[in-house]
């Protein structure tokens, strides 16, 4: 196949330093949206200008790197396109559970209307694919990886919602969904900037898992954090999910040791001071703490895989985001 | 590119009569849905139980037929692709506007709603990029042709959205929002289908315009029936747009005309009776006649085109769509 290249057969010059890489996919987000329609421009210079730290497209970014620590200038727009498709999820999401706040701006629903959110969104995600099909018509990388996540997302959004204020949700469907709805798409971003580093498949399959237990491990510790901690250091309200009925792990755990928590669980009526009593005694009954050693699992897998893969810089710089994701406490 | 072909390298056992494919369209969608998550597999056979002619489908498949009327086995998937890409966009609009019915049954939303609704969109549109995915790796037919028809679809919605009871919005923008929210689609079916039958690139842009011109009549005699017919022939209440602040073109006729209409339309509490008292003015003063007229320059032009077309009976096959768009009454 002619046309098909991974970026490393791109010249020393097409190289760039990681720090700098992480800023120029901002620029390139800023100058997609800064071409699009008004109405558009307008609700993505919201999002954009919120103090998201673009997690999904560093990983893409960290996978793609050399030994130099340096990443082939085609990752930048695959690293964009990832972000657009989280950034369009996010909107969706939005408007799903009427949420008044997200990363502590207003959510683009609240503020702009029902309509336009959903229009957004969807416009995000054509975006998306737009920078996606140059880059799987031009570099060694299949269109089908983002489809197929793609697709895992919509059914984990969707089992989710299914299984809203499902008191009888097993654990083993809890991270079905979990695994659809977050860590699928840390899984890509990490097996698409390897594949774009040049790197091997089994490698890059390698860094999938690695991305994958991220992801499982960021979602298993914002259920958990919904528990623990109050509006002002969230940004948002405290156990939003239960407020809303999504069910995650601590509650899960708590449901099958306290039959009483049931009926409050399945009614819709929840108000903010028993939400309070609740989250409370989940913390200090330990089921919150049972939930982060769950999550610790997955470090402890990431690592595992970890030690697998090839060259020591880029272990220590997959390390060092281990380590962070590990302490992370927002 | 050696795993990149048209269909045409198939054998002739791999053709197969144009009304069988569009049963076997029809078949694919199903056991696509078939194999889906639960709350989608009821809302598709919903939605796939409605009335609805895939008619997009049915173009892409007469694009993509010979000489002797048999079409590529691949052009079911493609076919099966947009008509899942325009099932996914009818249930985004649902969502929008909200319509208590479409094509004669209740709207997914009104139905299921709001949260599914949106997420059901996002899952069909994220079935159809799995079977793009599919037809781009393995066929001549780039994965970009269809993201950028995607966003343009997405574009025309939003900026009708923004110029929703727009008295100001001309013919030339409204032209403009047609074009994308309806006509690019039309013109990617039987580009799609065309490049999938193996005929050349030429041949196929010409399809491509001519699939377009097809679509900007279809959409401005849907906004023609609007004002024409009642609720009874087509199953929705009449002048659904000007109730919901759609302006389209006959409404802009009249604008340009009588300003006196300026203030009614852009307030937001037309009564039914007004809004009929409207659409008889409408009618009866033959604004609606004008675009009518509009409409039949893109029958003229697509007729034009398709002297261009190679092949008799490929001509004879379109010209028999063209009569049949020409003289539609529903």
């Amino acid at each position: 196949m002619t046309d098909i290249q991974s970026c490393q057969s791109g010249s020393a010059q097409d190289r760039i330093d990681l720090g700098q890489a992480r800023l120029l996919v901002k620029e390139r987000i800023q100058s997609i949206l800064h071409r699009s329609d008004r109405t558009v421009r307008d609700v993505m210079q919201h999002l954009a200008g919120s103090d998201g730290k673009a997690f999904r497209a560093y990983l893409l970014l960290a996978a793609s790197a050399d030994e130099a620590g340096l990443v082939p200038a085609c990752a930048i727009d695959a690293a964009a396109a990832v972000e657009l498709l989280h950034l369009a999820t996010l909107v969706h999401d939005d408007i799903l559970d009427d949420a008044p706040l997200r990363r502590g701006k207003a959510s683009v629903h609240s503020l702009f209307g029902k309509k336009t959110a959903v229009l957004s969104g969807d416009y995000l995600f054509s975006l998306a694919l737009t920078l996606i099909a140059g880059i799987a018509e031009t570099h060694a990388l299949r269109y089908s990886e983002f489809s197929r996540a793609i697709a895992q997302i919509c059914m984990g959004e969707l089992s989710q919602h299914r299984h809203n204020r499902d008191v009888d949700l097993s654990v083993f469907s809890y991270l079905r969904i979990i695994s659809g709805k977050t860590a699928v798409l840390f899984a890509l971003a990490m097996y698409a900037g390897s594949i774009l580093g040049g790197h091997s498949e089994t490698q890059s399959r390698r860094l999938s898992r690695f991305g994958f237990c991220i992801g499982m491990h960021f979602q298993l510790a914002d259920d958990c954090l919904d528990y623990e901690v109050s509006t002002q250091t969230m940004k948002k309200q405290t156990a939003k999910d239960l407020a809303e009925g999504v069910v995650t792990l601590p509650l899960i755990f708590a449901l099958a040791e306290k039959p009483a928590l049931r009926d409050l669980v399945r009614g819709t009526d929840l108000d903010p001071m028993e939400i309070a009593a609740i989250s409370k005694e989940l913390v200090a009954a330990g089921y919150v703490g049972r939930a982060r050693r769950v999550a610790q699992r997955y470090i402890d897998k990431a690592r595992s895989i970890l030690e697998s893969v090839d060259g020591q810089s880029r272990r220590q710089l997959l390390g060092e985001i281990l380590d962070s994701i590990a302490v992370r406490r927002y």
